[in-house]
């Protein structure tokens, strides 16, 4: 934390600490939203993570995820001017999780949940989402999403496709891929026109599903289809992968589609060879920084929190989300084709785009 | 947080965020000490404080806290260059309080308890002490009880008085006022020549007390005394007031000891007025900036930290806080006399002196 304030005399002392803060401390136990407007509260963002799936690297707990953790802080810094700070648990248990969060919204002004295992990850960001009066981002789901969504949104553009016509196949029902379809869904997309699928294949009501599995078996695939991942994509429009490496090879990008369009997320190894993608979709999208149209949640949360900081939101509602997600797509701007489907992050005009329009959103909200 | 490094083109942020944060998580998994050595938190404090016994104002809650906390973070970046974050809990739980800073623990290199009501305080204090793997320091106990000591060294020697031939009594049994008994006792004052009074007098074996205070009543005032603080204060050499203001009044004061010595530190109004106290004793201190003698912890806290976090110790040692109390003492120097019995908090060789100090004695613990 950089000091707001000069501390060089007994004067300033007696001013910002004993006994001056007391009349500040007065005034906040009489009106709680002095925090919000006059302490560090104001521009600070808690990152929180239990290490429980860090990046592609499984269950490395809590000492693992603070270096982690720590650079996104300085992402928040560099990107957005946000003072985040690390905060990585050894509590496992849901109530545990829930109660600490709790304990650090005094002093933050949102909550950046990251790299916690599902199921436990919806849980915990539910009972958070309703219970606390800052707002709460799970960013494995909604940055992902947001990225995502505003990614498709240009793709869509390019290869003359309206949400409603478009036909998805996303791989990966965990916390990203439960949240691109909540998005997708609220977007216009048509629940009969996206399937998702997990390790064993397409989500439908005839398996035994639980959870949030369950819920997206209820609420996709409409038509019921059965059948494995490459099932699901022969003819889809649209593939979205946040799951594993490797799952598909080019001939199954053949069989889509026309001018498909392939999001292969999976970090390091995406669902299938860029290259192999590249010879039979329009449009190619992978995580990697080493080649086009990376899909990155970097995109998306520094400008995210700017906003709900600036805002004072209290709450992250899918109005937000959408509202990001166009002003994302909608930076690319003039610079638009197949290799440049999403803005550099390191475009001046990105992060205020985004937290201009969560401002929007708020205030529609 | 300031980020330490460059994030400025796509290999700045290959290299501090994905993929090469994964290398830095993978060696903190394999061995969890490299967070000391290379992450935020090698330089980074937590003061945790829920509020309920905030200042001098009693019972204000969490929010209240936050600007308080906030301005001693500030402290200690001006003071000592120490990162401090403030967290403010909502749990009042002992149990919740230190599953909290347990969860905060991974993240900062030492934890700073500040204005938690007695007898949580010592319970959550212990079993942090026992429980975690970074220092734990109560403010209100430890560092009061630093300043006292050092300042009263200094006092002694103006007095030509030896600690094992000092007679002390202290006002108040909270948490300041027992922690200050603790470390006399472990600096050769005298089991039988401490009296320690709470608001109904002299603690002895006869009441029927609990806790912290019955610890006390066993471990001073051997010879049984019994009585009102004003029974206690005649002839003793040291009064010590950490408790409310106005309980004595100049007459008190004269029925002291020859060259007594009066630290009256209640804010904002002193145990006896300083004007009168002056008039009997040699020596008078109080909490207030506008007065010579102004005992404070943020004389202690900034090194404290300092010292803590350049030596990684894991435990706050009763080695430490003689160390430190004697570096404060010392740090007075050719300045020294009855109206300069401590240092200067913006005296440039302060913190250096304490923080060195805290490095000794972790090597000698």
């Amino acid at each position: 934390m950089t000091p707001r304030v000069r501390l060089e005399d007994a004067d300033d002392l007696a001013e910002h600490y004993t006994p001056g803060v007391a009349e500040v401390a007065k005034r906040v136990a009489e009106d709680p939203s002095v925090l919000a407007r006059e302490t560090v509260k104001a521009n600070s963002v808690a990152i929180v993570s239990d290490g429980s799936a860090l990046l592609g690297l499984g269950d490395q707990g809590p000492a693992a995820a603070l270096p982690v953790m720590e650079g996104k802080a300085a992402l928040l810094k560099r990107f957005a001017d946000v003072d985040a700070w690390p905060i990585c648990p050894v509590s496992r248990e849901p109530d545990d999780l829930v109660r600490t969060v709790k304990d650090l919204a005094t002093s933050f002004g949102a909550i950046n949940l990251e790299d916690i295992a599902a199921p436990r990850c919806f849980t915990v960001e539910r009972r958070l989402h309703d219970e606390l009066e800052v707002p709460v981002f799970h960013d494995d789901q909604h940055g992902t999403a947001v990225a995502v969504l505003g990614a498709l949104r240009n793709a869509l553009e390019l290869t003359d496709r309206e949400p409603a016509d478009t036909s998805v196949v996303i791989s990966g029902a965990g916390a990203a891929g439960a949240a691109i379809t909540r998005l997708l869904l609220s977007a216009d997309f048509r629940a009969e026109a996206i399937t998702v699928c997990d390790s064993e294949g397409i989500l439908h009501g005839g398996r035994d599903l639980t959870g949030e599995k369950h819920w997206l078996a209820e609420h996709t695939n409409r038509n019921g289809a059965k059948g494995s991942l490459q099932d699901a994509v022969r003819d889809a429009d649209v593939f979205i992968g946040v799951s594993a490496g490797g799952l598909l090879g080019g001939g199954d990008i053949k069989r889509m589609a026309e001018r498909a369009i392939v999001f292969a997320l999976a970090n390091p190894d995406p669902e299938v060879a860029p290259e192999a993608a590249g010879e039979h979709a329009e449009i190619v999208a992978t995580g990697r920084s080493d080649l086009p149209n990376q899909i990155n949640n970097v995109l998306v949360f520094p400008g995210m929190f700017r906003g709900l900081l600036d805002s004072a939101a209290t709450r992250v509602t899918t109005r937000m989300l959408l509202s990001a997600a166009h002003a994302l797509a909608d930076t690319v701007g003039d610079d638009l084709d197949r290799q440049h489907i999403v803005p550099s992050v390191f475009d001046e005009s990105l992060v205020p785009a985004i937290a201009e329009g969560i401002q929007r959103a708020a205030e529609d909200d």
